[in-house]
């Protein structure tokens, strides 16, 4: 492993690093891009201070600006040997533009790096999000229009209950979807303050513009006090996964609607024959495989949801490595839901309902059964003696 | 058991009834005046659609007024033999004023006025739990102003970091209490639409002046389409117990803060005597067992919070019987918060905090490597190189 | 509230106490029976020690005994006035003996007695369970025998699949219940030891002799080291509920089961009318409510062994009082799975399967494209071969 | 990507099938020799039942041989590109050995073959971990020889309570870990059952050398009904979860301990320089993040079985394509509790005890308030009144 940016001579034992860095290096690519935008706010920070000559940031401002490009460009990543991106930054930087390297990271420290990276990344991760969610609402109300005129049985229990239609059917979900929208974006309230300049938790002795770096990097202001960055870590993301979460949630009535309207004993909807996977044993078999995998994904985005809330809770005020495990249940829900949004999508354009079979449900007369009471009592009965006679029929 | 509201004559397994009711009608007691306040919404709707007379619905007011008074004065509660607080009020109303009694249901379903009922209760119970907040965040801040200028060490990974102050460690908890006040907010937005007229979820086929009830009701409009209320049984519920578990992540990094600072071996602050429970056998102790059950219990109400998504997930469209147990997890969240934050309000106020015991932890020298190591780099020495001298000192 | 044992004259706040003592007499009372028999056997103990003399030892037996008798015969309880059950007992044995009622608490803690009182508790309750599964498993045969040589058929990813039978699918739950009985025994395993004489987790200075005090309450041999007491405390509690859980998924998916299979769309199997529960606005429904409360009661034993974990986890060696909270997720959950239980095997004996539908399902011919392909294989076709042959009839 | 074992010529969605797919190719990575070592053992069951010639039967055995002799030189793997391990290792011995490859997968499913390599799998990993917790039961057991006699302060409420040991304190850790070996045990026996013969889970219509095959593979026997083996997916690997979910809770518990005795306030024991990481920022620090870490992943762990819960529960009988997401959780659950275990062998070696703070903390003479009391009854005082006296000096 590349020697840690805090090495003291002193010697370190390779396990206890290797098990301390697990997957960092991994997750953290992604964090590249934010880490040294932040990186850039806070030299200029370090400028206004007077803890940085004009040569000496306009030097790092050259290397972080080449470093991401060519981080861009493919030519270099965050790698097994490396602690995290915040390190493997400052290395390469030092490597690259020589001793004023070193003072980049003067009243600094990685725990307020990685609480900004983190915002940073969820502003852009809520916003793929959203457009997914957006996509998806245009299609359901695309479906809508196609069949929502469409007779369906309204189901209470599982049983017929009263009549209702495919587009009331579709109407109730993209509702939901609206609902999600509005989530998602009461979920970014946690991170619009900056946490730059709040060091390891406790301030730094020194004065560091922070209104404006946190300007600079879009926030609406710097977070107060210092002590308040780490005592909330990890509370933006637990307000992003129940933003994901709630999306889930309706996902996976969506596959649970679709996983029985689409069975052979419904068989109110079909999903076209090349959406459908084969048996390696029975040769029939057309099944929907893509609809128990969407309920098991979703069901996943809620456990990723409880393992990053695992990761926060019952510890005391401060900082602690603990949270470095808020990055895979993060990454993997977001990544999980974006591909189910898509898949959805694009399923409900697919959908082909069977006007025949939802037909022949529709005229159930039991579906008429509220009907007929109100026949009566729109003819003077009370409702209770009417309800009673129709159920004893 | 008192005959259900759907008797039909067939006769009923009573095991099975029993079964099916649970402890819904315990659970119910609380429901009674929301309930009953839906009920007058909604004959003021069915004589507004000419489904009832002005003679019917004067009576009809007449007796729910005085049910709800008698219920208040603690004439009856719902009881063991009820199914649930809707069907007692009915009978209880036919009891109390005959015939026209069994009118009050014409178009309805008792599962618009479950999700109803809720909704109302919602807001009583988040304007409650309001208050509870705002009460701490006062004697936050009270407790910052006595003590706020005492010197604390600032922890990263339990380990002495920074200096910081009891100002700054207080004044994080109160800000996270200030955004858990904007996420209690936030949680409400899903009991902004009401339920009325959607039926056991596929609307009624008579019309109902839908948007002069939620008017009444004092919500922001009908919820559209109807299918969208069964749809979405629960979230509402969700997002509540959402904001509780918020607050209960944040007593529980108070409780953990004080249970360390509280120890022999740190020593910074003391619970008084008359705070402490004592040991059966051990005649010295004193025993910090409302910090112990600060965590336990917040640590509930985010299971709790689990247990009420459990009842939600992976159903398909419409109403589900499942959705009865909404309530357990939800009330006993909302209690064991409220009982929480009134303690740790009286808490905040009672603490004894050791000036001697923070000046001599303030006084470790290690709190001031950063402070060196800056003024060496106002000295103009590159910040890593300085970092590194003082780190083999 | 009765001053508390250890009350020390300085004086208690009230609401404190309150809050720290919770719902725990409600909870107790289920432990009274346990409590007195641990008592008995600790007194016995101290005689054979020596604290006790003979007539000393002989009251406290008489007044324990005559305490038991009156609990039984409803003359007192645990009172919401109460601290616990092992400061009730002791409180109204002194009342009942007088001044030596003071000697039974020599060398003891409330912390060994809870654990006891616990062990206690799960083997009877444990009893009881694995009597309820045994009837469920015969009443189950009792079904494959009336009804399983029906067909039924076999559905992979909710699509027909393959022939099977009635009898194969009750087979499956049947197998599945009997390897819960195992587990069920295997969760007793941390039950088998003898917390007596662990005093607060960490022993008491005098002899004590604990292997005769754990023989006469049934238990293996005392727990040693005296600290893995405290250390272990709730595991055999979460073991229980493991096995429970298990239970809970396994009745989970009958329910899921029996909720498709009685559907109109399905229409394999009946509820009896008087099975069913209706609606208070649709008169022609007959809705499986019990299937659904079956679902969302497992589920929630599942919520109830997540919650005990909860209060268990992430604790450091030694007693802490978050462990009271033990306590409402294991009765809570041993109640709901019982009554399950006991509805299931009710419910297996009502069920009304309609031949006539599961033939016509059985006369699926999709359902025999395996044994179509077999012929092709017997023919000398490789099987893959046959496969595609036949997948593109 | 490949074309699927069950291509119908009828297309596929290509996004929709990459859904399905998912990761999977790289967790079957790991089952690849178990695959194998099944698909060797069913054709040696069709040369029994007469489905394979001798002939064909020797060619496909050493197809499979060669495969995996390939597979352990890593001449070939699960590609990105596969459907999965089985669908793969067909396709790959037909291209070996051409026609008679087509006949392996005669009168089998997937869904045993799953089933079985996961229990193939869960042995093998089972025994890795018993052996990692022997491991540390041993170090742990030389910890108490070197350091055993040390004094300790008993705790309760993290306050000091009675005197101890380092020997009791470790002793208590290393029962649970013995008690952690016997669940370990009792949690393969949900894997002892061989699958093959099941077919997609209803059998097939040959007559199958079930038995020899079972024992063949080192199970006790085959798997009866046939409907059971999907009826109990996943639960075995649920099983296995909870035993690790068992050892992570008493790891974690170590970890609190050590998080706590290291800290400077407490003082009982350090962690070598070497396996501290230090701060970007405080050039001072030595921090614990292998401790946090600890208590990190095994928090994580028992998240994994939350998540492996999530996938089984709920649903129907049969299979389901959800119980593809059983391997992310268990392969990962695994490695991280696997790693450490290991971590904390080698951390306990290493751990350095402070005898002159556990000596003064030792000297607190509070540690004996039990002992002046039992003093007193000794001397004739009755318990309680011994107590009281003891409580106000």
């Amino acid at each position: 492993m590349n020697a840690p940016i805090w090495d003291r001579g002193e010697g370190c034992d390779a396990e206890a690093l290797r098990y301390a860095t697990g997957d960092d290096p991994l997750w953290d690519r992604r964090l590249v891009a934010h880490d040294i935008r932040g990186s850039l706010s806070h030299a200029a920070g370090l400028l206004q201070a007077g803890l940085l000559t004009a040569e000496q940031h306009a030097q790092i401002v050259r290397g972080l600006e080449s470093l991401l490009e060519d981080f861009r460009a493919g030519l270099w990543t965050v790698e097994a040997g490396d602690e995290d991106v915040h390190s493997t930054v400052e290395r390469r930087l030092i490597e690259r533009i020589g001793e004023h390297g070193k003072r980049l990271h003067t009243a600094r420290s990685r725990n307020e790096q990685i609480a900004l990276d983190l915002r940073l990344w969820l502003r852009e991760a809520a916003a793929q999000l959203r457009g997914a969610v957006l996509e998806t609402v245009a299609i359901g109300a695309r479906l809508a229009q196609r069949a929502g005129a469409l007779p369906l049985p309204g189901y209470t229990h599982l049983r017929r209950a009263m009549p209702s239609t495919v587009g009331d059917w579709m109407g109730a979900h993209v509702a939901a979807w609206k609902q999600d929208l509005e989530d998602l974006q009461s979920a970014l309230a946690r991170a619009r303050l900056c946490p730059l300049g709040s060091g390891a938790g406790y301030g730094v002795p020194v004065e560091l513009p922070r209104a404006a770096v946190a300007a600079a990097l879009g926030f609406d202001a710097p977070e107060e006090p210092v002590t308040a960055v780490q005592h909330g870590r990890g509370r933006a993301e637990l307000a992003y996964l129940t933003a994901l979460e709630g999306i889930a949630l309706d996902l996976g009535k969506l596959a649970a609607d679709l996983w029985l309207f689409s069975s052979e004993e419904f068989g109110f909807v079909r999903l076209p024959a090349a959406w459908t996977t084969g048996s390696s044993l029975m040769p029939h078999k057309r099944n929907p495989d893509v609809l128990e995998l969407l309920r098991a994904h979703c069901r996943q985005v809620v456990a990723e949801r409880a393992a990053l809330l695992d990761v926060l809770r019952d510890l005391p005020s401060g900082y602690h490595r603990d949270f470095q495990l808020i990055k895979p249940p993060l990454f993997r829900a977001h990544d999980t839901l974006l591909a189910s949004l898509r898949l959805v999508a694009r399923l409900l354009d697919a959908l082909e309902f069977d006007a025949a079979r939802l037909d022949e449900a529709a005229a159930d007369p039991k579906l008429q059964s509220v009907a007929r009471t109100l026949e009566r009592v729109r003819a003077g009965e009370a409702f209770r003696d009417a309800y009673r006679t129709e159920s004893r029929r």
